[in-house]
């Protein structure tokens, strides 16, 4: 297996004035794509990288190094690759032509400095600063080197870097579909490919509020049959094509239609609200919500019966029923939602903490309801969890589905 | 000067799944009491650390270990580091016990192994999980072994190891006095704690929704007169004594007055409410909230009159104190604040983004307002701070101050 390693330059890193981000970046997308990450050292811009160099371009295939490609003396990264490879730095015209355009009379002697990379190497464009990158061999290693600032290594890792890794270890750009899933933990989601096709190449990757789904080889239809099967095993509304989010697909949903929502919570507290305001341009579907985290707000605002709290409790079908009708109705929405169950870390009404109902509303349609078991992770991640699926339920309810149905088909979590 | 590095141990930080979150830490801690760090390496849970530790013991007076402390078959830092020093791994009964205690019938044979440390070494005690950490000298260096989970580590870090560090540099244990401060940025108040004493040794250090403060030098009484300086240069309720947050602070006072909250939101869109919730227990001072994103709900479920949203418009003094107003007389709260703002990125009613009103009401107290004008880093940033200023405000009107005069005090953001 191809082995790498990263090297991260620079004194704010070392001090702690500021954190690392090249690290999960480089590591997460080596992984991805087959490369065993086997190191990553951050260290001052101080000339360290001498003395580092050496050791990992023999214990590696591949060293990637960002920073120390600035215009002062301190950055000397340059240099240090120069001297582990026996090379000269030489004067790349392309790179000195770019930087008088781009720095005009800003141009200083020193700048001269960004435009040398070590004889043999392929120079590699920066489109957002001074200092370019380059990559070559030295010995039997790939050295790639890459601006500091993540505004440039970003971009330049992503559309440059990684393409140049992937024909180096002969990676084939396979034909790969992407998908987003929702409210399954990773090990889950990789046990649940394995029992959808194990033939298959399947990656998932860890993104806020989802996991991405990547499946490669066989042939589309063998794939898109392994997709069907692993939908069958998740149930309905748990895996969504490209890269989405719970979020976004309702809010599309919402200006497609160009109708509005309102919303009720309980135990999410205002995180549903929140989330669907996070967005610019959100008062054009957003009217308003209500968190009713007492009894006598779900009673005095919402409508709420008193009969159904003391008969059913708080976390019911019946009283998130209520809940999306009264926040409906009170607030003037097309489509209204509610969230109540029990965020922990306590049990409430007798329910076990992860426990969480739905109230759906819609102009014209029957009021439906929805219930899940989460296994708890904390109280903010059932908060976070209850939310995504009250988006993806909603939306499948603007469907016409029938959301209590889909829930109950939700056993995986 | 005494060089430290550090190596974090986490296969999931070289699979790119979860951030370091310990190179910051501890080299913005290191810097700060004078050491100089020199390296950080990130390696996976598979053995490297044997490869690693030699030159990192050979190159450094201190070297900090992370991780590979577990149960499992994988975590094998004990016996690297014991190795490294040619030393048995001895049983520490303390510890043993401790694990015994802690696990009761969940201790698997497995755990046993984490009671060993090498013979020589003193014990770091982990009051927040199952292993616990050690200290001692291999050669001419002092090696640190701390678990990895970041709510483990960074405890026994700041309590433990920070002090054992100091001892072994020989640094005076200086007093030191910590502050918690709100809304200011960071490189402002660097600027301002040179112009209340530019004599003292002031650091900070940035944390979720504040920043920390740390003077020292001087005796005390010019280490409390530049507090009352920069007290001054910031305006009311900025700057906190201790290690706390503007949520802690309002929950704190209501908890002790066993008193109730409810609020009313605008650009915040259910942030406020959601942060009020995230604390267990919650339900013992917040009643509920209204998000009113429309101005059909901020008249229609709050009563705010129609005829000042015209007059002034929905993001204004008027408009914040009749949302304040409206709900508590609807949730029957004690206490109750509003917040209605521009949170961008457009303009609107021709009023900046960053401008944010709040209002606040109390029972026997006439309703109040306050208002901001937020430097825009963007969306959240604005909702988050705004957030933030509510609690402080709220707490100050609690305590029967003026929220309208100590917001127009606060020119510095």
């Amino acid at each position: 297996m191809t082995r790498a390693s990263l090297v991260v330059i620079g004194s704010e890193l070392t001090r702690g004035i500021i954190q690392d981000k090249h690290t999960i970046l480089v590591s997460r997308e080596l992984t991805h794509i087959g490369i065993h990450f086997s190191e990553s050292v951050v260290i001052p811009d101080d000339g360290t990288i001498r003395e580092v160099l050496g050791a990992l371009i023999r214990n590696n295939d591949i060293v990637l190094v960002t920073g120390g490609l600035g215009p002062t003396t301190d950055d000397m990264t340059r240099s240090a690759i120069a001297e582990a490879g026996g090379k000269r730095l030489v004067r790349h015209e392309g790179a000195w032509n770019h930087l008088l355009e781009t720095l005009k009379d800003r141009a200083y002697g020193a700048n001269e400095k960004q435009a040398y990379i070590p004889e043999g190497f392929t120079l590699i464009p920066n489109p957002n600063g001074t200092a370019p990158g380059f990559y070559g061999m030295v010995d039997k290693t790939l050295i790639v080197s890459m601006p500091g600032p993540p505004r440039e290594m970003e971009p330049m890792f992503r559309s440059s870097v990684l393409p140049v890794l992937m024909r180096h270890i002969g990676a084939k750009e396979e034909e790969r579909d992407e998908y987003s899933t929702f409210l399954i933990s990773e090990a889950k989601l990789e046990e649940l490919t394995k029992e959808a096709d194990s033939t298959l190449d399947w990656g998932t990757r860890f993104q806020d509020y989802r996991i991405s789904l990547y499946v490669s080889g066989g042939d589309r239809e063998r794939r898109t049959k392994a997709m069907d099967k692993l939908k069958a095993l998740t149930g309905e509304g748990r895996i969504a094509e490209g890269d989405c989010t719970a979020l976004g697909l309702l809010v599309d949903e919402l200006k497609r239609r160009g109708e509005t929502i309102a919303l009720a919570e309980s135990c999410t507290g205002g995180l549903a609200a929140a989330n669907l305001t996070s967005l610019p341009g959100s008062s054009s579907y957003m009217l308003g919500s209500v968190t009713s985290y007492a009894y006598s707000v779900k009673e005095k605002v919402l409508g709420v019966r008193k009969e159904t709290i003391e008969k059913y409790g708080a976390v019911s079908d019946e009283c998130a029923m209520e809940m999306a009708e009264g926040v409906r109705r009170e607030l003037g929405s097309d489509w209204a939602f509610s969230i109540t169950g029990v965020a922990g870390p306590d049990k409430s009404e007798g329910k076990e903490v992860g426990t969480v109902y739905f109230g759906f509303s819609g102009k014209g349609r029957e009021t439906q309801s929805a219930s899940i078991h989460l296994f708890s992770f904390g109280r903010e991640s059932i908060r976070r969890r209850s939310t995504a699926a009250a988006f993806i339920l909603l939306r499948l309810y603007m469907e016409g589905k029938d959301t209590k149905a889909i829930s109950e088909g939700w056993k995986v979590f």
